[in-house]
């Protein structure tokens, strides 16, 4: 199998998931795109420094021109942040015929005309998802699934902190200065608070997407800009009394040759889908003319998230340099993988018996779950006084088959007059994401 | 600008949508793709039936062959359903080297090995965006954008007139058999509704997607199939007592080589995000092992969402036939385009002022609204008997230079001690998509 050499610009929170989704998701990554994709270089400002003992010392260097001048490298990857010197770095590696991707949303906000206008010049990629609501494909989407579509607006929640702290006032009632401070102690929000709070980084993140939804060039300083520090417990209640949730939104729309783009604590209805992303989730809700409303929901931030992004740039781009045609369902190979037999998955149950409404039956039903290994977290009856009651029962997690056979015994106990439903509970509560 | 021809089999719901994306986005397609496509034939039954006038009749055949040995068409658009004679259509195209767009979700569950190993062999694209989830980019995001995660789930709300028929048994408290004639009076449901309401809809999507997001072989025989067809008001009022909404889905599950494949009925936590899915409306929730969450919400159906992605998938194709690169920002061309002024932004506001509890002073302050043209449709004070009280307003529809105007009075007015807050409103319930 060929081997594509890439060198990182930086190895800290992205940079470092960069690495472990590569050493993690090895054999994934090559069947994906065909070849083996080897971090060659890590561009770093101290190579003596103590880290992740899983990265090999020799690959650290302080000299960009190690990097540069390696004609292997096909791609760098910057994951360092800032303005200076990632811009002369990508630039330089534009200049050597090398593919870029970049997670810098702040550089892209400023630069990018000119950064992608080098890369056209010189023939090479520079892909940026990571730059925009982390692990969500936004930008994938925007420039290539919804080509089709003339794009009316995007909506997006693209800064998980203020969004961390707008829910945790509204659920606890707090002032915004309380939460913040709680946020920095956590580490959920940087000691200088002022990119996120005052919207500076959801402003970088829009001037990006409406650049490519809209297909024009969007000055970063055109954005209006407003964060969240005037909004107080007492707006947010009389939000929800009129119905609707404060979210900071970073909104575009475009129409006829004319685009709005505003960052600020928005009123949205609850019922809205945006309306519902808590905590440090991000969300961007798209309408276009032809697909109508589009919402990407996920994880903003983060290093493994943020690394996905750029790991499917870095995969792209590999790609397109080896010419892997992708028809779908095909990569490298198949994968040989088995069928789990219905009866040995496993869930919680909602199950409705019908039964005669007479002593014992409860005691009855539940000792024939017990028999069979399904224990109960929940029974509903209701309906005292009629011959026939519904009896509702909800099961911790237990194998289907077991459900199965305890059911079988149950409806043949006399007093049940029958299984009205059984549903199966997916992601209870106790088991998020089981 | 150089052309690329393409034929379509079919000029139904989906055909139409194609058709009419290709018209009314015409300057989009051509700006984002480099080149100019061409609907250069269709084929139908019957060439002299009556159709959309805005389709010259010169493009109907009836007869295959004159779309196969026409050597100028790059590129097939299967959209007529069905598996034979789809199949063996897309069969015989591959062969004459030409790529393939389908949305034919039954076909590619049940011969999509075949149609993509011939494609494979062949060294032509077959894509297939439009096949499950409408106008949502799921197959994209797994395919490219996801490249780097090991794909631990999907649960999906695959099926729009199931979830229509479970919103409104919600809504409404009434019957299955109730709400699925309304939907088949409606035309929302089809007269034989076996393929939607049973199951095997959203099972033919499952196949496809579990097949990609776990690089395996999947049988449609192999997927659990129940339908909703046994869900009553009874069970939907005892799921919300419990803190549940009753869902189809469709899940695909991962673990060290064994997939679980499952469509049925299922409780979720009122708090997860497929919960608050409605109506018509599709989802994808994919839980990754890097990317961790996402949720990929939108139109699964109709004409326009469908054909948005059948567009996005000959355009990549032509992107490629053609070898556009494209580095994100840019495409064909930039476009002129214009920032409006914060001032020109139209939307609803919510104002809070702090005035002195006199009487008079509201009449006052609506009277200042009014002179600038700012009229107000809710009003809340609160808190009597004190000497400074909170004064709320939420304005109709009007100019953000208006507000300004007004605001800039009122401050000035002498029993306002202080405007508290100015909060713009979004996508008010007078205006949703405004």
């Amino acid at each position: 199998m060929k081997k594509v050499k890439i060198a990182l610009l930086g190895i800290g929170t992205v940079g470092g998931g960069v690495w472990e989704i590569f050493q993690t998701n090895k054999e994934e990554i090559s069947n994906n795109c065909g070849c083996q994709i080897e971090v060659a270089k890590i561009l770093v400002k101290d190579p003596a420094k103590k880290r992740d003992g899983s990265i090999p010392q020799h690959l650290f260097t302080s000299n960009f021109d190690d990097i540069i001048k390696d004609k292997e490298i096909d791609m760098v990857v910057e994951v360092m942040g800032g303005i200076e010197p990632a811009k002369q770095y990508i630039l330089t590696a534009i200049g050597e015929g090398k593919h870029i991707v970049t997670a810098n949303k702040a550089l892209l906000a400023n630069h990018g005309d000119e950064l992608l206008e080098a890369a056209k010049n010189k023939g090479v990629k520079l892909y940026y998802e990571a730059s925009v609501a982390g692990g969500i494909p936004i930008i994938h989407a925007i420039k290539e699934s919804l080509a089709g579509n003339k794009i009316q607006q995007i909506m997006g929640i693209l800064n998980g902190t203020t969004n961390y702290i707008l829910t945790k006032m509204t659920k606890d009632k707090v002032d915004f200065s309380e939460v913040l401070k709680e946020a920095q102690d956590k580490g959920y929000a940087e000691a200088d608070p002022t990119a996120d709070v005052e919207g500076y980084d959801a402003a970088h993140k829009l001037t990006v997407l409406a650049s490519l939804a809209f297909g024009a060039s969007v000055e970063f300083q055109e954005v209006y800009r407003e964060g969240i520090s005037k909004i107080t417990p007492i707006d947010i209640e009389y939000a929800q009394e009129l119905g609707y949730a404060i979210k900071l939104l970073a909104i575009g729309k475009e129409k006829e040759g004319v685009m709005e783009l505003r960052v600020h604590p928005t009123f949205i209805p609850e019922s809205h889908p945006l309306a519902s992303v808590n905590d440090s989730f991000n969300a961007v809700f798209v309408k276009g003319n032809a697909v109508g409303d589009l919402m990407f929901y996920g994880r903003g931030a983060g290093d493994l998230p943020t690394g996905s992004a750029v790991v499917g740039d870095i995969i792209a781009i590999v790609k397109d340099i080896e010419n892997v045609k992708i028809n779908g369902y095909y990569a490298h190979k198949k994968l040989e993988k088995k069928v789990k037999p219905m009866g040995h998955t496993e869930g919680e149950y909602y199950i409705r018996l019908i039964v005669k409404d007479k002593p014992g039956v409860l005691g009855a039903i539940a000792s024939l779950f017990g028999k069979n290994n399904v224990s109960i977290s929940s029974v509903i009856q209701k309906g005292e006084g009629i011959p026939e009651v519904s009896l509702v029962f909800i099961t911790h997690f237990t194998k289907e088959e077991n459900v199965q056979a305890a059911i079988n015994e149950i409806t043949n106990f006399q007093a049940v007059v029958e299984l009205a439903n059984l549903i199966r509970v997916e992601n209870g509560k106790k088991r998020m994401g089981a």
